[in-house]
């Protein structure tokens, strides 16, 4: 069986067409322009393949995934340029006959890292992952459903307990200021430091910070959903870094639920090199095929 | 169908008899003391009524509710004196044969309040329940059934963006200090300000402190689950306080994503009086009498 998989990235767009196994047999990436240009290489790359029976889109946002708004299919008001009120799922449909599933880019992370969980660790009810890069973004997966009724989680947006060494710092989301995303995404660096991340050692004091925030984030997942794994993905996050997490972690929640294995808990993506989605993708796509 | 529900509190024990109809046909409420004496008079309350089919429990915790453990039904390590490593379901088992169903206190709540929304407001697929008094307890329901897999949610415990008027304040949690529950629990009133929460009056400053704690909480599980209610029952929570966290809440979420009309969104119980748990138990007793 052949299957699609978009990941509609903000920057770039990765699609990939592969089988039952999630194993990629052919994929492409282009970067982010025009919804006209990115939408017609997605197109014209998936006309290549006969036999395509599915397909699984994980895309940025914000996006609408309630089935009866007259919106479902949409990305809506994002800030990036040309791309808010565009029917993507509606132009794929045009092109494409067979069943095409809808999700964010997160959800399709963090449903191949559920998969991938079942495969490789042992299976898991409930799991979270959490990208952290240009922006930061939460995808959960319970009991094999996305949570989020009136909408997709938004986790990234939350307050959390500012470091006495960072109170100064105003953040930089552009709604909220200080909230998680506006202090620890991947251009909080330039924001504060001057420089970009890839050029901050891991010993500079800004990632300790950055640590008490993430291990917050945790915290707060970890109180809300008790999720069995909490994965970290995206460009700012490493293993060395997740050291970093864990140990605030630790002293934060202070023993105060069970979690197991801290570094079984607090983890980086199964599947390596941000291919968590194109797994997912085809995953959600089998089982829309199904449907 | 007579149907049994036991509201067991850390100061009160509630228990009363009703039809499947969430009818209270008898109740009756004594204070929690030991185990044996309190366990005793609610065995004693219920070996009253010929023809009970079903009963929930509905317990303060923390709590075992994982069916695997070989503590399930035992309150765990509670800091309730003489309530540690208590089998309280088994206890109840041992006298009583028809089924038993066991959760929080919390999540009975929660699913009163979900119950009652389908009948008298309009069905909701997910809800959460914060109660704020001695403590700080969620409950969350998503599509009829409770979140936690690991263990129920304790978003009591999560950490807040302190207030900078209340830098200063330490926090009463003897396990984290200043989260939510060390900043917003009923005691708070005592630590920070000498007099009991009765006795300070609406107009005071500290109430604008918390409703700036409490909003940020509800804005993470907003964030996270997209709720479609959130309800603040307990004794700290008041209409009036309400307006002042719903004031909070709009100015820290800035529109960021669409919660509907806010006075719906966040609300106090639509049962009175606490009566929530009850309902919530006579519901969770009827669906355990089908199983």
């Amino acid at each position: 069986m052949l299957l699609g998989s978009v990941e509609a990235g903000g920057t770039k767009f990765v699609c990939a067409v592969g089988n039952e196994d999630y194993q990629i047999l052919d994929s492409t990436k282009f970067p982010t322009t025009t919804p006209k240009e990115t939408l017609g290489r997605t197109i014209k790359y998936f006309k290549k393949f006969r036999g395509l029976q599915a397909m699984s889109i994980a895309s940025f946002g914000p996006i609408e995934l309630r089935h009866n708004s007259p919106k479902y299919g949409y990305i809506t008001d994002t800030p990036k340029k040309g791309w808010s009120n565009v029917n993507f799922l509606g132009i794929m449909k045009k092109y494409f006959k067979f069943p095409i599933y809808w999700t964010t880019d997160v959800n399709g992370s963090a449903y191949g890292e559920y998969i991938m969980a079942g495969l490789f660790h042992h299976p898991v009810k409930c799991l979270a992952y959490y990208t952290i890069g240009t922006g930061v973004g939460v995808g959960e997966v319970v009991n094999g459903k996305f949570l989020g009724d009136l909408g997709h989680p938004e986790m990234g947006h939350v307050r959390v307990k500012r470091h006495p060494d960072d109170l100064n710092f105003k953040g930089i989301c552009p709604y909220h200021g200080d909230c998680l995303e506006g202090l620890v995404a991947g251009p909080t660096f330039e924001a504060r430091l001057g420089k970009k991340g890839p050029d901050v050692p891991l010993s500079n004091h800004v990632w300790d910070i950055m640590a008490y925030y993430v291990a917050q984030a945790a915290i707060q997942t970890t109180l809300a959903l008790r999720p069995e794994v909490i994965v970290f993905g995206g460009g700012v996050v490493s293993e060395p870094f997740l050291r970093k997490v864990r140990h605030q972690f630790k002293i934060l929640l202070n023993g105060y639920v069970d979690v197991g294995n801290l570094r079984n808990y607090i983890r980086m993506p199964a599947v390596e090199n941000n291919g968590s989605a194109t797994v997912g993708n085809f995953a959600l796509a089998l089982e829309e095929s199904r449907k």
